[in-house]
Protein backbone atom coordinates (compact mmCIF):
# COMPACT_ATOMS: atom_id res chain seq x y z
CA UNK A 1 0.00 0.00 0.00
CA UNK A 2 1.14 3.65 -0.74
CA UNK A 3 2.22 5.74 1.87
CA UNK A 4 -0.61 8.05 3.14
CA UNK A 5 -0.76 11.66 1.91
CA UNK A 6 -1.94 14.14 4.47
CA UNK A 7 -4.32 16.93 3.32
CA UNK A 8 -5.35 19.97 4.87
CA UNK A 9 -8.83 21.58 3.40
CA UNK A 10 -9.63 25.34 3.99
CA UNK A 11 -13.07 27.25 3.94
CA UNK A 12 -11.88 30.55 3.99
CA UNK A 13 -13.63 33.83 5.50
CA UNK A 14 -12.77 37.16 6.65
CA UNK A 15 -13.87 35.93 10.48
CA UNK A 16 -13.79 32.45 10.54
CA UNK A 17 -11.95 30.55 8.71
CA UNK A 18 -12.23 27.02 9.12
CA UNK A 19 -9.51 24.22 8.50
CA UNK A 20 -9.30 20.55 9.06
CA UNK A 21 -6.32 17.79 8.06
CA UNK A 22 -7.07 14.31 6.91
CA UNK A 23 -4.62 11.44 6.01
CA UNK A 24 -5.40 9.38 3.33
CA UNK A 25 -3.27 6.25 1.67
CA UNK A 26 -5.56 5.67 -1.08
CA UNK A 27 -7.96 3.42 0.73
CA UNK A 28 -8.66 4.25 3.90
CA UNK A 29 -9.19 8.04 5.21
CA UNK A 30 -7.99 9.11 8.47
CA UNK A 31 -8.87 11.96 10.81
CA UNK A 32 -5.58 14.34 11.52
CA UNK A 33 -6.79 17.39 13.78
CA UNK A 34 -9.20 20.53 12.60
CA UNK A 35 -9.93 24.34 13.67
CA UNK A 36 -11.00 27.47 13.35
CA UNK A 37 -8.71 30.84 12.61
CA UNK A 38 -10.44 33.75 13.77
CA UNK A 39 -10.49 37.26 13.45
CA UNK A 40 -11.03 40.00 15.51
CA UNK A 41 -13.65 42.14 13.83
CA UNK A 42 -12.23 45.31 15.90
CA UNK A 43 -9.22 45.26 14.44
CA UNK A 44 -8.35 46.77 10.71
CA UNK A 45 -8.46 44.83 7.45
CA UNK A 46 -5.14 44.29 7.07
CA UNK A 47 -4.49 43.24 11.14
CA UNK A 48 -7.65 40.84 10.44
CA UNK A 49 -6.25 39.34 7.56
CA UNK A 50 -2.76 38.66 9.30
CA UNK A 51 -4.63 37.08 11.87
CA UNK A 52 -5.64 34.83 9.20
CA UNK A 53 -2.25 34.27 8.07
CA UNK A 54 -0.73 34.00 11.67
CA UNK A 55 -3.20 30.95 12.32
CA UNK A 56 -2.75 29.06 9.19
CA UNK A 57 0.48 29.30 8.88
CA UNK A 58 0.69 28.35 12.29
CA UNK A 59 -1.52 25.32 11.60
CA UNK A 60 0.75 24.07 8.33
CA UNK A 61 3.99 24.42 10.55
CA UNK A 62 3.07 22.21 12.84
CA UNK A 63 0.95 19.67 10.71
CA UNK A 64 3.17 19.72 7.88
CA UNK A 65 0.40 18.88 5.25
CA UNK A 66 1.58 17.65 1.73
CA UNK A 67 -1.73 18.99 -0.36
CA UNK A 68 -4.03 21.76 0.49
CA UNK A 69 -7.95 22.47 -1.16
CA UNK A 70 -9.37 25.38 -0.68
CA UNK A 71 -13.53 26.25 -1.35
CA UNK A 72 -13.91 28.47 -3.98
CA UNK A 73 -16.02 31.30 -3.02
CA UNK A 74 -19.47 31.76 -4.37
CA UNK A 75 -19.48 34.83 -5.84
CA UNK A 76 -22.95 36.33 -5.40
CA UNK A 77 -24.57 39.66 -5.87
CA UNK A 78 -23.29 41.82 -2.56
CA UNK A 79 -19.95 42.66 -4.44
CA UNK A 80 -19.12 44.01 -0.97
CA UNK A 81 -19.20 40.85 0.72
CA UNK A 82 -17.84 38.85 -2.41
CA UNK A 83 -14.39 41.20 -1.74
CA UNK A 84 -14.06 40.71 1.95
CA UNK A 85 -14.36 36.90 1.30
CA UNK A 86 -11.84 37.16 -2.05
CA UNK A 87 -9.36 39.09 0.86
CA UNK A 88 -9.34 36.23 3.38
CA UNK A 89 -9.32 33.60 0.32
CA UNK A 90 -5.82 34.94 -1.23
CA UNK A 91 -4.65 34.92 2.17
CA UNK A 92 -6.01 30.94 2.60
CA UNK A 93 -4.46 30.47 -1.04
CA UNK A 94 -1.20 31.96 -0.29
CA UNK A 95 -0.36 30.18 3.02
CA UNK A 96 -0.10 26.64 1.60
CA UNK A 97 1.55 28.15 -1.86
CA UNK A 98 4.64 29.67 0.07
CA UNK A 99 4.96 26.43 2.21
CA UNK A 100 5.62 24.89 -0.89
CA UNK A 101 2.33 22.87 -1.08
CA UNK A 102 0.12 22.85 -4.48
CA UNK A 103 -3.02 24.59 -3.56
CA UNK A 104 -6.44 22.59 -5.48
CA UNK A 105 -9.69 24.41 -5.63
CA UNK A 106 -12.89 22.72 -5.57
CA UNK A 107 -16.83 24.55 -6.04
CA UNK A 108 -19.19 24.50 -2.96
CA UNK A 109 -21.18 22.20 -5.27
CA UNK A 110 -18.49 19.59 -6.17
CA UNK A 111 -17.71 19.25 -2.23
CA UNK A 112 -21.56 18.49 -1.30
CA UNK A 113 -21.62 15.70 -4.36
CA UNK A 114 -18.47 14.54 -3.32
CA UNK A 115 -19.28 14.24 0.32
CA UNK A 116 -22.97 13.47 0.37
CA UNK A 117 -23.53 12.63 -3.35
CA UNK A 118 -25.57 15.24 -4.18
CA UNK A 119 -24.57 19.06 -5.24
CA UNK A 120 -26.91 20.60 -2.82
CA UNK A 121 -27.99 19.43 0.79
CA UNK A 122 -27.59 21.68 4.54
CA UNK A 123 -24.89 21.64 6.95
CA UNK A 124 -26.33 19.09 8.97
CA UNK A 125 -26.10 16.89 6.04
CA UNK A 126 -22.99 17.32 5.74
CA UNK A 127 -22.05 16.65 9.56
CA UNK A 128 -23.70 13.39 9.33
CA UNK A 129 -21.96 12.41 6.52
CA UNK A 130 -18.82 13.24 7.68
CA UNK A 131 -19.86 10.93 10.83
CA UNK A 132 -19.82 8.09 8.46
CA UNK A 133 -16.53 8.86 6.44
CA UNK A 134 -14.40 10.42 9.38
CA UNK A 135 -15.77 8.59 13.14
CA UNK A 136 -13.46 10.03 15.09
CA UNK A 137 -14.01 13.27 13.33
CA UNK A 138 -14.07 16.11 15.88
CA UNK A 139 -14.91 19.77 14.70
CA UNK A 140 -15.49 23.29 16.56
CA UNK A 141 -17.51 25.27 14.18
CA UNK A 142 -19.33 24.56 10.76
CA UNK A 143 -16.51 26.01 9.25
CA UNK A 144 -14.17 23.28 10.27
CA UNK A 145 -16.76 20.47 9.33
CA UNK A 146 -16.54 22.39 6.41
CA UNK A 147 -12.94 22.29 5.50
CA UNK A 148 -13.19 18.67 6.43
CA UNK A 149 -15.24 17.98 3.78
CA UNK A 150 -13.37 19.91 1.30
CA UNK A 151 -10.16 17.84 2.48
CA UNK A 152 -12.48 14.38 1.59
CA UNK A 153 -13.10 16.11 -1.48
CA UNK A 154 -9.55 16.54 -2.48
CA UNK A 155 -8.66 13.13 -1.50
CA UNK A 156 -11.24 11.62 -3.69
CA UNK A 157 -10.72 13.67 -6.82
CA UNK A 158 -7.30 13.13 -5.98
CA UNK A 159 -7.57 8.96 -6.25
CA UNK A 160 -9.86 9.68 -9.77
CA UNK A 161 -7.11 11.99 -11.22
CA UNK A 162 -4.25 9.01 -10.43
CA UNK A 163 -6.51 6.43 -12.26
CA UNK A 164 -7.37 9.09 -15.12
CA UNK A 165 -4.03 9.95 -15.19
CA UNK A 166 -2.21 6.61 -15.16
CA UNK A 167 -4.66 5.15 -17.55
CA UNK A 168 -4.08 7.92 -20.07
CA UNK A 169 -0.20 7.35 -19.58
CA UNK A 170 -0.69 3.48 -20.46
CA UNK A 171 -2.81 4.72 -23.20
CA UNK A 172 -0.19 6.92 -24.74
CA UNK A 173 3.22 4.41 -23.68
CA UNK A 174 1.47 1.47 -24.24
CA UNK A 175 4.59 -0.11 -22.86
CA UNK A 176 5.76 1.67 -19.91
CA UNK A 177 5.25 1.05 -16.28
CA UNK A 178 2.82 2.34 -14.13
CA UNK A 179 3.58 5.27 -11.78
CA UNK A 180 2.02 4.05 -8.63
CA UNK B 1 12.62 69.82 11.12
CA UNK B 2 10.67 66.24 12.16
CA UNK B 3 12.56 62.87 10.81
CA UNK B 4 10.98 62.18 7.88
CA UNK B 5 8.50 58.96 7.19
CA UNK B 6 8.56 56.48 4.64
CA UNK B 7 5.59 55.43 3.05
CA UNK B 8 4.56 52.84 0.37
CA UNK B 9 1.53 52.95 -1.56
CA UNK B 10 0.09 50.18 -3.47
CA UNK B 11 -2.13 49.64 -6.17
CA UNK B 12 -2.96 46.01 -6.07
CA UNK B 13 -4.07 43.78 -9.33
CA UNK B 14 -3.90 39.90 -9.70
CA UNK B 15 -1.69 40.75 -13.33
CA UNK B 16 -0.13 43.67 -11.87
CA UNK B 17 0.39 45.13 -8.20
CA UNK B 18 2.14 48.46 -8.64
CA UNK B 19 4.33 49.77 -5.50
CA UNK B 20 5.77 53.03 -4.75
CA UNK B 21 7.76 54.93 -2.09
CA UNK B 22 8.03 58.44 -1.06
CA UNK B 23 9.47 60.19 2.09
CA UNK B 24 7.76 62.99 3.59
CA UNK B 25 9.25 65.17 6.18
CA UNK B 26 6.22 67.31 6.66
CA UNK B 27 7.38 69.67 4.06
CA UNK B 28 8.64 68.05 1.32
CA UNK B 29 8.12 65.27 -0.89
CA UNK B 30 10.73 63.09 -2.19
CA UNK B 31 10.78 60.02 -4.77
CA UNK B 32 12.44 56.85 -3.39
CA UNK B 33 11.79 54.26 -5.81
CA UNK B 34 8.30 52.52 -7.83
CA UNK B 35 8.05 49.24 -9.81
CA UNK B 36 4.99 46.66 -10.74
CA UNK B 37 4.88 42.84 -9.43
CA UNK B 38 3.67 40.82 -12.02
CA UNK B 39 2.33 37.24 -11.58
CA UNK B 40 3.09 34.92 -14.67
CA UNK B 41 -0.76 34.05 -16.07
CA UNK B 42 -0.11 30.64 -16.98
CA UNK B 43 0.13 29.69 -13.31
CA UNK B 44 -2.61 28.80 -10.87
CA UNK B 45 -4.27 31.14 -8.65
CA UNK B 46 -2.28 30.24 -5.90
CA UNK B 47 1.40 30.68 -7.10
CA UNK B 48 0.29 33.65 -8.72
CA UNK B 49 -0.78 35.35 -5.46
CA UNK B 50 2.67 33.93 -4.00
CA UNK B 51 4.46 35.78 -6.87
CA UNK B 52 2.83 38.99 -5.42
CA UNK B 53 3.65 38.11 -2.13
CA UNK B 54 7.18 37.43 -2.61
CA UNK B 55 7.97 40.59 -4.50
CA UNK B 56 6.36 43.08 -2.36
CA UNK B 57 8.23 41.18 0.61
CA UNK B 58 10.82 41.68 -1.14
CA UNK B 59 10.33 45.45 -1.89
CA UNK B 60 9.48 46.10 1.75
CA UNK B 61 12.69 44.00 3.17
CA UNK B 62 14.81 46.17 1.11
CA UNK B 63 13.17 49.91 1.44
CA UNK B 64 12.19 49.83 5.17
CA UNK B 65 8.82 51.78 4.75
CA UNK B 66 7.21 53.06 8.09
CA UNK B 67 3.75 53.00 7.00
CA UNK B 68 1.38 51.74 4.14
CA UNK B 69 -1.36 52.53 1.94
CA UNK B 70 -3.30 50.36 -0.30
CA UNK B 71 -5.81 51.74 -2.56
CA UNK B 72 -9.75 50.68 -1.97
CA UNK B 73 -10.77 48.20 -4.66
CA UNK B 74 -13.73 49.85 -6.71
CA UNK B 75 -16.32 47.11 -6.22
CA UNK B 76 -18.43 46.85 -9.51
CA UNK B 77 -20.88 45.14 -10.84
CA UNK B 78 -18.48 41.98 -12.40
CA UNK B 79 -18.44 39.75 -9.38
CA UNK B 80 -15.78 37.46 -10.54
CA UNK B 81 -13.58 40.35 -11.26
CA UNK B 82 -14.62 41.72 -7.69
CA UNK B 83 -13.22 38.25 -6.33
CA UNK B 84 -10.26 38.37 -8.81
CA UNK B 85 -9.00 41.60 -6.94
CA UNK B 86 -10.09 41.11 -3.83
CA UNK B 87 -7.92 38.07 -3.18
CA UNK B 88 -4.89 40.40 -5.00
CA UNK B 89 -6.36 42.95 -2.28
CA UNK B 90 -5.46 40.52 1.08
CA UNK B 91 -2.02 39.93 -0.05
CA UNK B 92 -1.26 43.78 -0.55
CA UNK B 93 -3.03 44.27 2.65
CA UNK B 94 -1.45 41.36 4.73
CA UNK B 95 2.45 41.69 3.53
CA UNK B 96 3.00 45.20 5.67
CA UNK B 97 1.10 43.65 8.59
CA UNK B 98 3.09 41.33 8.25
CA UNK B 99 6.30 42.73 8.02
CA UNK B 100 4.64 45.14 11.25
CA UNK B 101 3.87 48.32 9.71
CA UNK B 102 0.79 50.25 9.54
CA UNK B 103 -1.89 50.17 7.01
CA UNK B 104 -4.06 52.77 5.36
CA UNK B 105 -6.54 52.37 2.87
CA UNK B 106 -7.95 55.34 0.66
CA UNK B 107 -10.56 55.00 -1.73
CA UNK B 108 -9.87 56.11 -5.55
CA UNK B 109 -12.13 59.24 -5.34
CA UNK B 110 -9.95 59.99 -2.30
CA UNK B 111 -6.36 59.58 -4.07
CA UNK B 112 -7.18 61.60 -6.89
CA UNK B 113 -9.14 64.19 -5.01
CA UNK B 114 -5.91 64.86 -3.47
CA UNK B 115 -3.31 64.58 -6.41
CA UNK B 116 -4.91 65.89 -9.18
CA UNK B 117 -7.66 68.09 -6.80
CA UNK B 118 -10.84 66.48 -8.38
CA UNK B 119 -12.64 63.29 -7.92
CA UNK B 120 -12.68 62.02 -11.08
CA UNK B 121 -9.32 62.70 -13.79
CA UNK B 122 -7.60 60.49 -15.99
CA UNK B 123 -4.55 58.33 -15.93
CA UNK B 124 -2.37 61.37 -17.87
CA UNK B 125 -3.91 63.82 -15.35
CA UNK B 126 -2.54 61.98 -12.60
CA UNK B 127 0.93 61.60 -14.53
CA UNK B 128 1.34 65.50 -15.03
CA UNK B 129 0.34 66.11 -11.54
CA UNK B 130 3.58 63.11 -10.42
CA UNK B 131 5.81 65.66 -12.52
CA UNK B 132 4.50 68.31 -10.80
CA UNK B 133 4.70 67.19 -6.62
CA UNK B 134 7.45 64.30 -7.34
CA UNK B 135 9.40 65.73 -10.24
CA UNK B 136 12.08 62.68 -10.11
CA UNK B 137 9.45 60.17 -10.10
CA UNK B 138 10.47 57.30 -12.28
CA UNK B 139 7.59 54.50 -12.85
CA UNK B 140 7.35 51.44 -15.11
CA UNK B 141 3.97 51.11 -15.34
CA UNK B 142 0.07 52.94 -15.06
CA UNK B 143 -0.17 50.78 -11.56
CA UNK B 144 3.17 51.98 -10.18
CA UNK B 145 2.27 55.62 -11.46
CA UNK B 146 -0.94 55.11 -8.99
CA UNK B 147 1.07 53.62 -6.22
CA UNK B 148 2.99 56.74 -6.26
CA UNK B 149 -0.26 58.99 -6.07
CA UNK B 150 -1.76 56.72 -3.27
CA UNK B 151 1.52 57.09 -1.26
CA UNK B 152 1.39 61.06 -1.85
CA UNK B 153 -2.46 61.04 -0.81
CA UNK B 154 -1.54 59.35 2.36
CA UNK B 155 1.57 61.64 3.01
CA UNK B 156 -1.20 64.53 2.73
CA UNK B 157 -3.64 62.27 4.96
CA UNK B 158 -1.53 62.11 7.30
CA UNK B 159 -0.18 65.22 7.90
CA UNK B 160 -4.13 66.97 8.21
CA UNK B 161 -5.08 64.10 10.97
CA UNK B 162 -1.94 64.90 13.04
CA UNK B 163 -3.14 68.99 12.89
CA UNK B 164 -6.31 67.49 13.57
CA UNK B 165 -5.29 65.01 16.67
CA UNK B 166 -3.03 67.52 18.05
CA UNK B 167 -5.50 70.36 17.81
CA UNK B 168 -8.31 67.82 19.83
CA UNK B 169 -5.20 66.64 22.03
CA UNK B 170 -4.91 70.50 22.92
CA UNK B 171 -8.64 71.35 23.45
CA UNK B 172 -9.27 68.07 25.51
CA UNK B 173 -5.89 69.24 28.04
CA UNK B 174 -5.52 72.56 27.57
CA UNK B 175 -2.55 72.21 29.91
CA UNK B 176 -0.75 69.46 27.87
CA UNK B 177 2.51 69.66 25.36
CA UNK B 178 2.12 69.06 21.88
CA UNK B 179 3.18 65.59 21.15
CA UNK B 180 5.06 66.73 17.80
Amino acid sequence: MSKAVRIIGIDPGLRKTGWGIVEYDGVKLSFVQSGTVKSDASLDLAQRLNQIYDGLRGVIDHHNPEEAAVEQTFVNKDARATLKLGQARGIALVVPAIAGISVFEYAPNQVKKTVIGVGHGDKNQIKSMLKFLLPLARYDSDDAADALAIAICHAHHRKIDKIVSLSEEQLQKPGSKALA
